[in-house]
């Protein structure tokens, strides 16, 4: 038997298969999304570089009111990651920066540091224990899916962490914003919150709030 | 700093997610359905409307022979609960009013009596046992996915009760229905369930089936 | 073949299968407890009572700061539905009551208006969007997973509803209980919120916090 | 480098995780049992033996009422299939044998006729659509989680089946069983099937039943 | 109360529920493709055929390298499968056959001998251990997700074995088409695998590799 | 009403829900294992240790034939991760180093380049398609569950990565493990895999396998 006629047999075995199993499924943005995620792109137009994305590369503009950036690499950037259960983000926190109370309803997420030192926390719903502490080069820190936490910048230069989230679209619900950054009526930010008129439109007034 | 370049620069932030996280999948009913459920309606068309449903506040016709109604919330009527993970459904009893035997396929079930008193129960399936309860207002019961179970109304007056499932389209396969109310073949219906003839026909001629 | 005969061999038929399929997984409080939930009972200790719960048919105590009162039924209260991916809560809200802010970090919540009328909301966290609707008896109103949350009673009287939720543990982090009813440092709270110290203090003060 | 060295230097690569990586979780049917299945078997007591098994190769009895046998190899008969997210059973159809109208609560079926010809069908919930099939040796047949279904001998010559689910414990609920084989009083059984009272007697005379 | 009005009146018990529940999803190859799987076709031009394959019935043809041949009935082939987490393939092994080292990423496998004796194996990744069998008719043998195993005819006569997945898509990764099928660099494959350059260039020539 | 009296009636509304809502589940490595995770730590001994790992900020040791090293931080190095449904692990690349061919059964990973550069690839199991990329300091690289994949040191000096897997405990099956560094039997090792006896014999020499 030839080699070519060897490969011709061979090749037959597994012909029916090579058409569609589901290894991945990037993300075609402009497809139906459901509740799995974004509809798959054909296989046949998937490249490398659906799976390569450089924008964790740079860093986020801190020059803020926070003084810190959240750079995301969920699914809608990173088309790659849908379906595969799990997301990137880049967080750069200069002197004095902080990424204030946020929840992410729809995954986990551990961070790592690679620069300087940061501050974390997170408070259970069970108890209302804050878990705090004090993270260096190289430290890991887990923040359980829909609890509040939070990061600061605990040293003199600035600090980098990756984190990385159990779902390719976690989400991100940051307190200020959504109790002040909206139309939500100042009464009900009241009513629902047991916060003073004065601070509720004072900090309406800093996010651009309305009512 | 002004306030206006506070916000501009602190709305920075998030500029990069604020496109298409996934909290919520609305079910777009004239889009394609896929094994995890509808397709998503765009966000921009999303209104609180969607997340509403006034339909479980209506009470059912009993005037029919089971003297009983199941007015469903599944997401193909209350389109916020695609992907969610629940649904509900309202029933409403008639004095003499049944439930017949029934399977939800596709999630288990939790009931709440808000009126009046219920006599239910379940099969399981590993031994054959019965779960039978007469229920009060304000008692909760748990049917498991699967299981034939039933609910009859043990009062005098009217019974009324809410139900939830663990998922947003759990099916509903009447054993009756499923038995006489089609063209499944009456020999057919003998064989695998041993009724007798006499009893099939009977049935098909009250139910509307054939064959 | 005698009728005895008969049953006796019809009965082989399923011996193997009987000892331990797992329709449902009553929790066992006392055993160990893994990811996806409690540890089982064995199925020959479970009985009808394991199913149903009658704490939700009791109205919680309004006499309260919030004068409002949330009874749960989870799979800590109601062993039953452990395993099972629903559980359910009842709200009473007497004239002027509020259910603050708060998330359930696990599982989505339905609500369905019983008596009286409520004021509802969640905010998104994709664009901070809120969701407001007035309730009225018979109302159902879908919050998704882990986003922010309020009831408040509408209407003169006093309101119930009871809700449902996707998943048997579906947790509940009431945000000024996160915020002041603990030991996180006020420094913490007030750098990571934006809220003023006096602000702070005066929570702190009112829900027993420290630090 | 010395082969040794090397094969040291080499091993030191993977130390950490070799531990408990969690590639299979062999049922210990002694320990306690939860949502998601049995407690592994530690790794170090698990043979091949337990991912082998031979009880499909033996016929089942078919000499009884329904000239039919099922064995079944589910997690607790077949413990390497615990977590695994599949099962398997043989069914036996000797000549006019039945599996009589059942369900899986817990999973899908695919059935795969090894030999003899078989008359299959199932009902949906949707519509009540009665799907049929006579199928032949070679042919395969679906039957979806939790919907009614049932299989028969439609030759002459015994009938042999193999079947698989998609969970390691389907669970499987017989109809007759559930209605006729235990305690469930007649007069519920009646009320909530509109079966006749002499029907049901008369199978809970064959089956075993009382009440 | 005539049997016609009774029939309306049964009927409009559930009308709610028929439009859309999802018993089943078979697959519309041509529609959209989501990390969950296939769209749906819709339910009324849904038929028996979707749920039947014939395609297991019919012998693979072994005269190539290997003298075995894979037939897959994936949810790309039977449509029917999509979403119900199962699929089937068919091993025919002519004397001498073999299945080469392969994994299915995507799902846990379980063979089914039907004819012949086969000796098969998987390798676990915790330690690298071996569990080695030799199969006979009947005997079932389970092969956990994503790890390395083979089937080889250990008889004299052809073996056949019928193969169940926990997934509609499993998907198939040889070996040795991974390695020598393709374009991937010969220094690259070498490089990450150990092998000497002669022996990669050997397979690849055999197996219509490049680079 | 004093400030103590509210906070004694305002803490009442949670009384019930306090006592084991399921935020984490911290890993008792001593306690039985499911298939879902290990079983969780009582909430009373959890401290915030337990969501703190330093193990990844130390350096692998890379004195060895491949020139690197991999440490991971799985849910039993890392017990805070288990059931939350990701972990992370550290690549370590000296000058020539290569992590050779390997697939994680359980998890997609997604790569992150702190320093160097390293060049990855995986392949598909569709079409044996070689995914590869160069990637630079600050670039993101997916691998799908269970597929093939490999990374190498691209540059002339240390290269570092920090990878995140959808799952606490992925797996690592590294290839030349699994066929050289145990007791599989050369002679199958070659059936299966067509490499020639003098090249296992060799790379078994190399890696401590025997048989």
């Amino acid at each position: 038997m030839s080699i070519l006629q060897t490969f011709i047999l061979f090749s037959i075995l597994l012909s029916a298969s090579h058409a569609a199993v589901q290894d991945f499924c990037v993300a075609d943005l402009s497809a139906p999304e459901g509740p799995a995620g974004y509809s798959c792109k054909k296989v046949s137009a998937v490249t490398v570089n659906d799976f390569v994305f450089s924008g964790l590369g740079v860093a986020g503009n801190t020059s803020n009111l926070i003084k810190a950036a959240v750079t995301t690499a969920f699914a809608n950037q990173f088309p790659g990651l849908n379906g595969l259960g799990i997301s990137l983000a880049r967080l750069d926190l200069a002197p004095g920066g902080v990424i204030p109370l946020h929840t992410h309803p729809g995954g986990s997420e551990v961070l790592f540091v690679i620069q300087g030192s940061i501050s974390a926390g997170f408070i259970s719903s069970s108890a209302n224990t804050v878990y705090l502490k004090t993270l260096n080069k190289g430290d890991s820190m887990i923040f359980p899916q829909g609890l509040l936490h939070f990061q600061l910048n605990a040293g003199k230069g600035p600090a980098l962490a990756i984190v990385s989230f159990s779902s390719p679209s976690p989400g991100l619900q940051i307190l200020d914003f959504a109790l002040f950054a909206n139309n939500f009526p100042s009464e009900l930010v009241e009513a629902t919150t047991f916060l003073d008129d004065a601070q509720v439109k004072k900090l309406k007034g800093v996010l651009g709030g309305t009512g």
